[in-house]
């Protein structure tokens, strides 16, 4: 097959990792886990897969520039900003204008920038049989994750028979997908055994994506079509998406496509894989000392246990008998709360965002 | 009688405040409660009891700089510095030489520069009563503070018999001094309804002070003959401190001369007092939120109360889902920490201490 593509989709708000992660630099921005951001990190794991000049990055108008400045060696041109957000449909739509426009056949995988993947080599192994299964049919490849816990913020795509095998990876129908379950019912998932979470991440071609396009999301379909013309007479992109992306439908692709489509198979990953959610998502990839505390920067903890206490800057953060809190220390804010709270980091945000002048904060 | 001296004694370390009190800017340097400096409102509140050649302040070398900049008015050889501290016998000792060299019969107050007392008025009328009955007997006044609730923190003084009147005020003999009592000792204390805090406020002549100090203190006498010696011969004060100070025995002024000695009589305040211990006693000079949180700066609260939130600097700090926690953040360390653990500051500081360049936040 020809060279495939990748389009990575950084465009998330990044609220949890407040505040660390603020609109214009959200957590795919950060080096939540690791040294690097998290897409840096992204760009590197997909590295062999496709050559550059075949990655495309999509990401929101505030992130741009940043965004830009980590996407080195990839070409300016493939680094595309959404005006507004209109979720993972109009996403796809736009990933799949922008690689029709290079090659109306052509293969390619959308991945979050914001996860975390330690085993690059069977990430590749995986993601390189995906490619094929679509290369060969008509089909939509999702990757599906081996659940380690009974989670509840992942959808879940139960597998269906075994449908054909692709570099050593078989990959199976889709029986199913379910929207974020109950605890319970996540762990009948867990325990059956034949379900994994649904990570957004999608492999297909061109031509499969359009189709379902038209069939499934007409209103989307119709809306893009500027600009695929655009793309196909060589016009610049942003005045075109600045008109028409405000009034895209917001949806999921889960929703738009891939519930309605039945052409939907499934490759259980065989790699580690961890979205890492919010703050207290960190500390597995974190070395604690003996009480469980973990810590970056200038942190000391007294007399208390399972802290995550992170200062920038040459700040001296100081934790005296707490346990299981969280203390993030920024240039000009920070945030105090325990682990279990993280949760509420948006009702948080809604006071701060009050506060005169809260804007800069958020 | 002759005017009366002040002797503010202002060299707490302030540990109990970190991280805005540091080793050269302790607790009576900080606007802990009000918007100026402990010792700022203590100078203030005795303003026209003494002219301002008669007030002194004692406080220590590393102070000294901030002290002088404090006390505007007072003339510049009255802040002295103790190049180090040999706890309040030997600052007494150095106040009764210091009013001594001026007044061989003079009669002073020593003071404590670190409390929060609102009521002026009442103040200066009993510190008028207790220098009046300093002149006229040859007794050593202490202010006793009323108690408000059975404190373990401080040594009470056990009232005896009324002894005199002087402006309105009846002073009583002291029946005994006692060391900081257990919790239910202290009860039976509150509900005996004889017993003051000993605040370490004393009023004095000189002639007493140093007939005392020759009776129970001769080691500490004898020590600070030089500096009585000096001062008679108008030579700099700063030498000879700095070379007989190390020497002196460090022991506290209730212990060496106020327990051992018989003419000690006691004038329960009439005013309001506070000592301000630590963080957490600040709330009461506080107002709160409807959920009891006190904050300063930019500080925002959701989900939690009777939290104590500082922020310095326009320097945001955003507490969710926590309750009777302080955060306290200044430009360049912060201290988490629940209110009731303040009292084991110590030991933190002891972990910042040991860190690399540790001392810088002390």
């Amino acid at each position: 097959m020809s060279k495939p593509y990748i389009v990575i989709i950084a465009g998330g708000k990044g609220e949890r990792f407040w505040p660390q992660s603020r609109a214009p630099r959200p957590k795919h921005l950060l080096p939540v886990v690791g040294t690097t951001p998290l897409l840096t990190q992204t760009l590197a794991r997909v590295k062999g897969l496709a050559p550059a000049k075949n990655i495309f990055v999509i990401t929101s108008a505030i992130q741009a520039r940043a965004v830009r400045s980590v996407c080195r060696g990839i070409p300016a041109a493939n680094i595309v900003a959404e005006p507004v957000g209109r979720d993972t449909a109009a996403a796809v739509g736009l990933a799949a204008a922008l690689v029709g426009a290079r090659d109306p056949q052509g293969v390619f995988a959308v991945l979050p920038a914001d996860h975390v993947i330690r085993d690059t080599k069977s990430y590749q192994a995986d993601l390189r049989a995906a490619l094929a299964a679509a290369a060969a049919e008509p089909v939509m490849v999702t990757i599906g994750i081996t659940p380690t816990e009974p989670a509840t913020g992942f959808g879940y795509i139960q597998r269906g028979v075994a449908w054909r095998t692709f570099g050593g990876r078989t990959l199976d129908r889709v029986k199913r997908f379910v929207e974020k379950p109950a605890l319970a019912v996540a762990q009948q998932y867990l325990a059956a055994g034949d379900y994994v979470w649904n990570a957004g991440m999608f492999v297909w071609s061109v031509p499969v994506v359009e189709a379902a396009l038209a069939r499934f999301a007409p209103e989307l379909d119709a809306g893009l079509a500027p600009v695929r013309a655009g793309l196909a007479r060589g016009r610049p992109l942003a005045p075109v998406l600045k008109k028409l992306y405000p009034k895209l439908p917001k949806i999921s692709v889960d929703y738009a496509l891939l519930e309605k489509s039945d052409n939907v198979v499934v490759l259980p990953s065989s790699f580690d894989w961890d979205d890492v959610g919010a703050w207290p998502a960190v500390v597995k990839h974190c070395t604690a000392d003996a009480a469980g505390n973990v810590t970056r920067g200038l942190a000391v903890v007294e007399q208390g246990g399972n802290n995550l206490v992170f200062a920038e800057g040459g700040h001296l953060v100081a934790v005296l008998g707490t346990d299981d809190l969280m203390v993030i220390h920024t240039a000009d804010a920070t945030l105090v709360c325990p682990k279990g709270r993280a949760q509420d980091i948006k009702a948080l945000l809604k006071r701060v965002e009050a506060l005169k002048g809260g804007a800069r904060w958020l």
